[in-house]
């Protein structure tokens, strides 16, 4: 008996069937005796399709109002649940972010929380209802309705979860049952782990790992809430814990490397021969930081004739937008040219156990070398190490690495 | 150079092709000066895909969660007509219901506009934007999603136009050019009026003239909002004004009806025996009355032996559940059935000049019959009579009526 937040992915809730189990699975819980507060996507494609419709007008479109536009989505599929639940007679009732105001900053389509006026669920919680959350949206101190980027429905109920002290945030995937060594669909011996710790999961995420939102990781270690993955589709499987490092350290005392992890989902941007002076750097970054670009690695290489190469990872999406705000202080900045390629994968090893143990990265580097694949780029964190490679490299170098450290099944 | 609200109906904005068209005709009465409040229906389908998918989970679904899915579809047309404003140069901004609090009554799916709070609306006009608005939809004083009924587009428009002291609310149509004598797709002859009085409006609204919603005209009327009827597809087209009686008295001194329309979405329920007492009716309607459900036409014909027959319309969508209440009701009250068809039409003659010529009702009566067509109900007002007769005389009808008080086109 207890608090639990869930949350629904797109392929949860892709058709009118799949939202009924979904309604079927929250009513076994509050059999149990548990109050539920359900987070949900839009259904699976609904997203693309209002993006979609929005780039034939213009591209990239107005950013306000895409974000109203794609919100949308997730407004429909909470009612639709809201629906089942009451058809099949247990009270409910759906919130938009602008009903319980998930107030956000105004960096529309990848906003952050700063805070949640709980005071209409915990009502609706003390009427026994099951609560219906519309994830990814919230709105800005002017009542803006905002997005919070894609997987951002996580986010909103880790967010949730923190907000009322709830005993669990379950997250349910439809394309997995947990968090793995590495990805199945490549590694077929990949091993599905019992838990992991936030900062594990953290740097997996963040590497495209496309289980969890990192930002919802993070959110979830500041606040410690205890995240479960479990797959809808055998809600009675064990998943995974996303737990503190303490916690999840008994399971895996004794394995340095618990993942490997590769994010399809950067490219990467060189500017050639930039005069080094001091700021340059600054110059470059603020009017990406400005307009919410991520930029992820950076590489700067020692100083040939008072000129520099600087090199870094965007994310793919960000793409052109970064290009264009590049080239144009690029020139400014008298700058030979700009290099780019968005045919990259950053590849990684995570552990936490790496802290502790030496040559992790000469053996990842060997091991890639072996397989004749090239590192145009590295870095490296106290729990991570990543390399940028070609694309093409991707499954190659996945399954060597996973090899190369043990991870895979023990019976595989 | 004035301030003008529109409204473009869902088949208006059925395509990103229409929709960037409406967007060039906003851009050419900016040009003229005029500053433009634009209100949107979702997309033609949009509407009804959404209320198909809430009804396959349950029929009729919750009305407070069909509210939260239906009025999606106008969030989404507000932002994709914003965008292509603003991809041609021109700023706009889309609000939603909830942004600038059209507060409403709590009746869902038919919920009454209470206050609108224009000072968001007035800051982006002083701000030289296009304010787009999301039709149809509003909010109640806890903040829960209302929709405003089918058509509720041309209420938010109306509403918009009355609070901002408007100079006219140009209602857009895709499917017509203008207010017509009577259905144009029956008789080929119909004639399109330059004006037409609120009062003959309303009643031609209210009797399924699907042109103008009928508590769009009567918001209008109580307000002195003068109402443009346009087709989309030429907007120099002069189209229709609805006006005040006096105005609109000038073109049509000399007529006694100015239209005769239909109405094909009622259905009738009779209590059949029901105890002649007191409190009956009350009794009756009060349950529908809660429901929102709008009773038209009540017949009650004389008490035989202390028992009486109660027939009254209601509109189609209301019908199972009308029949449903009734049927209960009807068994406390020991009524001995109850029947009830929904293959009927009211066909109604309207025109302001009825209040001072005599004769109307029997040349109607007259003409139905020399058609063979049987009368099942009978109301009048001050300038409308309507019959209640089969379903399937409808066309014969009209076209009997048009031609019997030569409503056609001169050259027709």
């Amino acid at each position: 008996m207890g608090l639990i937040v869930q949350k629904y992915g797109g392929t949860s809730v892709a058709s009118l069937e799949k939202i009924k189990s979904v309604a079927r699975n929250i009513v076994s819980h509050r059999d149990k005796g548990d109050s539920i507060v359900a987070v949900v996507s839009a259904m699976a494609g609904e997203t693309d399709r209002l993006v979609k419709l929005a780039k034939e007008i213009m591209d990239p479109p107005d950013e306000r109002e895409l974000d109203v536009i794609t919100s949308s989505g997730e407004q429909v599929s909470s009612g639709l649940l809201a629906i089942s639940l009451k058809c099949m007679g247990h009270e409910a009732v759906s919130f938009q972010g602008h009903q319980i105001r998930i107030l956000t900053d105004n960096v529309y389509s990848k906003a952050k929380i700063r805070t949640i006026d709980d005071r209409n669920i915990k009502k609706a919680l003390s009427e026994n209802k099951v609560v219906i959350v519309a994830g990814f949206q919230g709105v800005d101190e002017e009542g803006n309705v905002t997005t919070l980027g894609r997987g951002g429905s996580d986010l909103t109920a880790v967010a949730l979860a923190a907000v009322l002290h709830a005993d669990s945030c379950e997250l349910y995937k439809d394309d997995v049952d947990g968090i793995y060594t590495t990805d199945p669909s490549i590694c077929p011996n990949a091993r599905k782990l019992e838990k992991v710790s936030y900062e594990e999961m953290l740097e997996m995420a963040s590497l495209g790992s496309k289980v969890l939102q990192a930002r919802a990781v993070e959110f979830a270690m500041k606040f410690n809430v205890k995240i479960h993955v479990k797959p809808t589709y055998n809600p009675a499987d064990k998943g995974t814990w996303v737990v503190q490092e303490e916690e999840s350290m008994d399971s895996m005392e004794n394995i340095v490397i618990s993942g490997v992890a590769y994010d399809r989902n950067q490219a990467k941007i060189t500017v050639v021969q930039v005069p080094d002076r001091p700021g340059i750097a600054a110059r470059l970054f603020t009017p990406l930081a400005e307009k919410g670009i991520i930029v992820d690695m950076i590489v700067q290489n020692v100083s040939k004739e008072g000129h520099t190469d600087m090199t870094f990872t965007v994310p793919k999406e960000d793409y052109k937008n970064s290009l264009r705000i590049v080239q144009e202080i690029a020139k400014e900045l008298n700058a030979r040219e700009v290099d780019s390629d968005n045919r990259i994968t950053k590849i990684s090893l995570v552990g936490v156990g790496m802290k502790t143990h030496s040559g992790v990265a000469s053996q990842m580097f060997q091991t890639l070398a072996g397989e004749g694949v090239n590192i145009m780029m590295i870095s490296t964190s106290e729990i991570k190490i990543s390399c940028v490679i070609e694309d093409k490299y991707t499954e190659l170098a996945v399954r060597a690495l996973h090899d190369a450290f043990k991870l895979g099944d023990r019976n595989g």
